[in-house]
């Protein structure tokens, strides 16, 4: 009864193409078609961008539907496929995970076809869609309880020069965060698939809370930044003005640079992002609520580092996470 | 089984006390006891401050910490009750209703001893703590899909008399909006209760988005001022910077001043808040996601007005509010 994932078009087709990656029904529910556009001009690099992972993360989608209205004028080589909207069921919900399994589809890749609908949309982007890239830029946001600046991130490769390549490619958005992440829950990351074919892919982490008109140019910025590194589109790439200035650093973060919460409360920021910190600096302050005379609790900074997501404002349980921190990149020599 | 309402201390005792309104459990749940604080300086203004009423506002219930740690030192006289969170179970869940019983808080008061949880709450704050209070103030947040600017607000007040000491309170917030809102669903709001009580009521709608340390100073400024223009602490009133300005201005918003989606689809916001719009100015952009051949929807502005309320990114249904805008309030003469 149910068919192979596909996509409604030939995607070898010169020129512009729009259509549906059709992902296959199964128990839970049936076909799920996910809008897809793909513009070929023949020889050059293989390029896919993709939004709507995560559901309440609607900074990608919308940079993905502009990218689609201005690349049939700007790109001059190679292929470039868009899709918007990864999880359009989350999406809908403004939902990080799916309603109807429960999944995370940034924890499920490469997926499973006879699966649940998450894995069976993960199936259907690793089978074909994946296969005609070898760049991804996936276009998160950081969620709406945190604040965060616009950024370029990697997890660390073991391929150091997939790697190298992977975070020089992050350095061509030139947002002002380029991040090398070093984080324990990775398994079913769409990233951690593509690179183990050799991929490179760059996960943007833009922002968190509020979408705004002036947010969504730095981020669209970024990825024209990008796609000129590439050699897809002509044009000057330019740090976009975040927070009154123009530039851009490259850090990294290890799962120690986290700070959790040491009781549970409402976490209050006392810093933004970017700020550089010394130890001791307060970062923020944790309010128990049970209670009005439990003293607060202040968050401090363990040594030199520079914040680069904190929480804003959410309740949180004791050992949740409500500030991080980085220190400049050093790549290890090979 | 169940006892009523009550605080575990004696709001007459002078000076600062600390405890909790115990509200009665009942079917669905045991009690619930919500930390308070009240501080008792003798004749003078009697002011209720209530936060946490939605749980995904989290800005009233830091500006309520924050006024509980100043007020011992600042209070000259009359009495001050300070409830952070009349809702923790919504707080706890980052949910703007109560999970346990689907309720939404402010639209059920006064409340029902027999009732749910949310409606055992509202009847243990509109029977205990409404009536120690002459003025209330009930720190909102506008919601995490929201650009909002910091504004205090009210409805229209049939009594002409409180609506116009309601505006001059609202006005004391000195924030950089007051807004008279003519809204349909009103039906079970706090302010509603309060104001057929002769008392006089503002709401704050605090931002939404990202609860940041520079919007927390704004909001709690505006408090300080309201309680300056109150008399229960000295000092001089100011408008606090907000987006570079030191301002404030009030404007009235009608039921006809709600732009709605004309389809479903990821809402781009393209102007912000406070902007001032002609007639066809282009406000934000509806793109339908379910085909990439569809055009995207100009919205535009109707008229001369400004936007005080522009959805940031979330995926709407067709009629869904995606902006609003109003004009400066002309109070009727009586």
């Amino acid at each position: 009864m149910s068919e192979a994932p596909h996509l409604t078009f030939d995607s070898d087709m010169p020129g512009v193409s729009r259509g549906h990656l059709v992902v296959p029904g199964g128990a839970d529910r049936g076909e799920l078609s996910l809008p897809v556009f793909s513009l070929n001009r023949g020889e050059g690099p293989r390029l896919l961008v993709t939004g709507g992972n995560h559901g309440n993360e609607l900074e990608g989608p919308l940079v993905a539907r502009r990218l689609i209205e201005w690349l049939p004028e700007a790109q001059t080589c190679g292929r470039v496929i868009v899709l918007p909207m990864l999880n359009p069921l989350a999406v809908q919900a403004w939902s990080r995970n799916t309603p109807l399994d429960g999944l995370n589809l940034n924890r499920v890749f490469p997926g499973r076809a006879g699966g649940s609908v998450t894995e069976r949309i993960a199936d259907a982007v690793s089978r074909i869609l994946l296969p005609m890239a070898d760049t991804v830029f996936d276009l998160h946001s950081f969620g709406p309880t945190w604040d965060f600046p616009p950024a370029a991130t990697t997890h660390p490769i073991a391929d150091l020069d997939l790697m190298a390549r992977t975070v020089r490619m992050a350095e061509a958005f030139k947002l002002p965060l380029t991040l090398v992440w070093e984080y324990n829950d990775t398994v079913g990351m769409f990233d951690i698939v593509a690179q183990n074919q050799g991929k490179v892919f760059v996960c943007a982490e833009f922002g968190g809370g509020t979408v705004g008109a002036d947010n969504l140019a730095i981020y669209e910025a970024g990825v024209r930044n990008a796609l000129i590194a590439l050699g897809l589109v002509e044009g000057k790439a330019e740090y976009p003005t975040f927070r009154q200035q123009k530039s851009g650093q490259t850090l990294e973060t290890h799962p120690s640079d986290e700070l959790k919460s040491p009781a549970p409360g409402i976490f209050e920021p006392r810093a933004s992002v970017l700020d550089e910190v010394k130890q001791g600096d307060l970062i923020g302050i944790l309010h128990p609520m049970d209670s009005l005379s439990v003293e607060s609790i202040d968050i401090r900074a363990p040594g030199t580092a520079i914040v680069f997501a904190i929480r804003s404002g959410g309740h949180v349980g004791v050992n949740e996470w409500v500030a991080a921190v980085a220190r400049p990149l050093r790549l290890e020599c090979h």
